[in-house]
């Protein structure tokens, strides 16, 4: 994502916990800087950590918004929990700086070519400053409102909905296996019939061949996402049953050590 | 479907357990007939009933396969238990009587319109004599393999995912709801992105709308099938959570009173 | 149960598809008859098999009803399904054949001992014809009405419960395992608080020694039974989430290849 | 428990978040303090709040840890995450104050009469410490180890146990009751055989009554520990599928209003 900024000519000012990936980004005209503040001394904040932790320590606890400049846009594509979506929301507007939630639907060689889609919500003032930024990393902005945790909510549905259609495949899959039908014979009907979407493509088939890796996205992150959509559902008093089943399975797999492959791999035959 | 048969010029001899329906067919053009047996003294026997209950008393205990002449080609398009498959193309055999199984993915106006895609598995032989027949009544005719079975395995595999899909949709459509989102707005968004597949829209709609009449398939059928399925997949030692999960929402839909809804209705808000 | 019937100075005539279990009774002096037609000719049918397909064939397919004095009471100790109960009954009563429903609710040490409970339910004529003969057998008579299938249908829901304790210690055990506590430790203290029962004590021991053999109730006849339960709890539209997920348990240790260990083995740790 | 100190001879310093509770106390012959830090200054802290959060504002961002004097031994009662349970045995241990769990078994009406089952553990020498103290408010201590978490742990899996016991008995007497088995006449079968333990009993008999008020523990407290139970076995990688089931129970019961109610209220018929 940030090399698309740097490619379409945006200034880039790239902090991040493992230097490497800094490294790469400086290697192609990003300003390397050494802390998440002097990152932040910009018009807009782009942010993708991996859990509310990450984003307390580097942003709340190392004081960045304390240093920042009134009238910086935050636009925070992380996939986060609610709850916290709310907490910065407000500290950010307690220093006068605008808070958008961005995050993205989309697995990194979607973001290399610009093919993310992004669930943006903020005031409009905020999300009209930061659009000529996000429109470079993404093919599709989808505008969900006033409120951020509303695109918050929309991303871990989505992830939700990807989880259980992994589930979903591997289940059908290994049934129809078991009457002796091909898992690729198998995903040709689904896909070629009524079940013709990218995930059920491209799920399917890592399933039908049991390949795991390399990850798009780690299991365990999986793990992550679908404990912050029952935590969502739960402060709104919704079950989702589907979502409690997913947790075990996620569980069980990082159980038997496979947490670091990819997702899918929940579905993996012993 | 047979109405499709007609129009191409077939002769078709018609029955069912409704009048109503065999006269509109009459209408049409079909030659109504008073018994199983009658509609079946043709070349090519084809069967939509709605269980194995329904075919083991108009087909086996009415004594249609003891009347029926040798070379005969049944090709059965209803959705049942793989248990009855075998049991069906035993008896069959029995008779020199050639068995297909042929159900099809498609509500009842894909029917209409000849889209229908067609899950097909018997022999070669067997499947290429009713090839000309089947073709008329669907887009595609999707080749399972030699053993019958394959095809209601793949069915039911099939059945399951819409099932999943649905409750998949109305959990996640329900947690987007809780934070503000509407839901034909998140249906936009998982169409729109990463889930656009032909079952994904029109359930989606459906669920957003919470409109659940007139049934395309109703909940009650719905849940013969979930049963099925989970039949199918203990006779392999397969553990299928999610049916099973689908299986309580499915009894708990009828338990208050919706069984005649379109099976969409297990996500029918409270 | 017979040995005790034997002991206690009543006529026996014993069948069973296993010779070796005819021999052993007729070590002890029953009478070795050759067909259940044989065994039938008495004043108390008492009968003991696996499942509603054994007794089909035994006593139905066998023709046995066809053959006996009216005035007979078939005394039927064996957990079968709601649906199966009331066939028998019907078919008993068009023959003059009274009809209890007569499950068990303990081991095979504790039938050897007379400490059965037994489940009676049927008309009140027949269960006093039958009682001299039923008590000899249990520790207790619990009469549950008219209608055979009521104590069917308890016996299903008390087979329930022990297959939820079972997976309830052993989801427990594994969560104080896991932190360090012994599960000799665990079992004491909810033994020795709130949870004191013979059925959490007696499992509890197997659990926590992963002991699983020799099987009191093999875990494939388990399964039967929580198969029977949904199946009667679907008939009344009553949802049951745990059986259902106990269901799946049960056939994933099966398709371990843990069928003839004793159920408490759906626990077994990996 | 409070009363029982006093009764027994004990000074007691009593503070509470609702002031009837400790004016009640005073009454009884308690010091009614201001503050948690006036209530710790004193040999043994005994505490019993509703959650993590509680202990946290009343006990550590109240700063007592940094008032008390050193060899203090805090005894804390509450049922609490064991991720909080280490972080306050760490804090404890940096202050020189002696930290025990010891989580109690038993109902209001149980405390008062001393009868509670205490989960004890922490370092010998302080559990030594407040024996006599501990003694008094329980008829037995079950000593589980030196690691604190322990207790929690187990506390954690005996209420997972009763909630599940409380689930299955509602399942089973429902499906016994769609056969015209009345509920208290299954009630008296069960724990009339093999599963008569004061949890099957007294739960029990609210599930066949359907009498939910007043509540001897909150199903929103139940809710609270069916949480800290799932999170604990996350930690562990521990799937706890019945826990996963009555976390979405218990938030359906809150979604209907019935939070306040007895955790039993899980079974309530619609």
């Amino acid at each position: 994502m940030a090399a698309r900024l740097i490619a379409a000519g945006h200034h880039v000012r790239a902090w991040n916990r493992s230097h490497q990936a800094v490294d790469d980004l400086a290697a192609k005209g990003a300003l390397a800087v050494a802390t998440p503040a002097e990152a932040a001394d910009a018009e807009i904040l782009c942010c993708m950590l991996a859990d509310d932790a990450a984003i307390r320590t580097a942003i709340l606890d190392a004081g960045v918004l304390e240093s920042v400049k009134r009238g910086l846009v935050f636009a925070n594509c992380s996939t986060i929990s609610v709850a916290f979506v709310r907490e910065l929301a407000r500290r950010c507007a307690e220093r006068g700086v605008g808070y958008i939630a961005a995050p993205v639907l989309g697995r990194p060689d979607a973001a290399a070519d610009g093919k993310l889609h992004m669930l943006v919500a903020g005031s409009s003032a905020d999300v009209e400053r930061a659009r000529p930024v996000l429109e470079v990393m993404a093919q599709k902005l989808w505008a969900l409102g006033e409120e951020p945790e509303c695109a918050n909510a929309v991303k871990l549905a989505a992830n939700f909905m990807i989880a259980a259609t992994i589930e979903q495949i591997g289940e059908a899959m290994e049934l129809a296996g078991a009457y002796g039908v091909e898992p690729t014979k198998f995903l040709a009907v689904i896909t070629g019939t009524i079940f013709g979407s990218p995930a059920v493509a491209n799920y399917g088939r890592a399933i039908a061949e049991q390949r795991f890796q390399p990850a798009g996205f780690a299991l365990k992150l999986g793990a992550k996402d679908v404990r912050l959509t029952l935590a969502a559902a739960e402060e709104a008093s919704l079950p989702m049953p589907v979502a409690s089943l997913l947790r075990d399975r996620f569980i069980a797999a990082i159980a038997r050590g496979d947490g670091e492959l990819d997702w899918s791999a929940i579905t993996k035959r012993r």
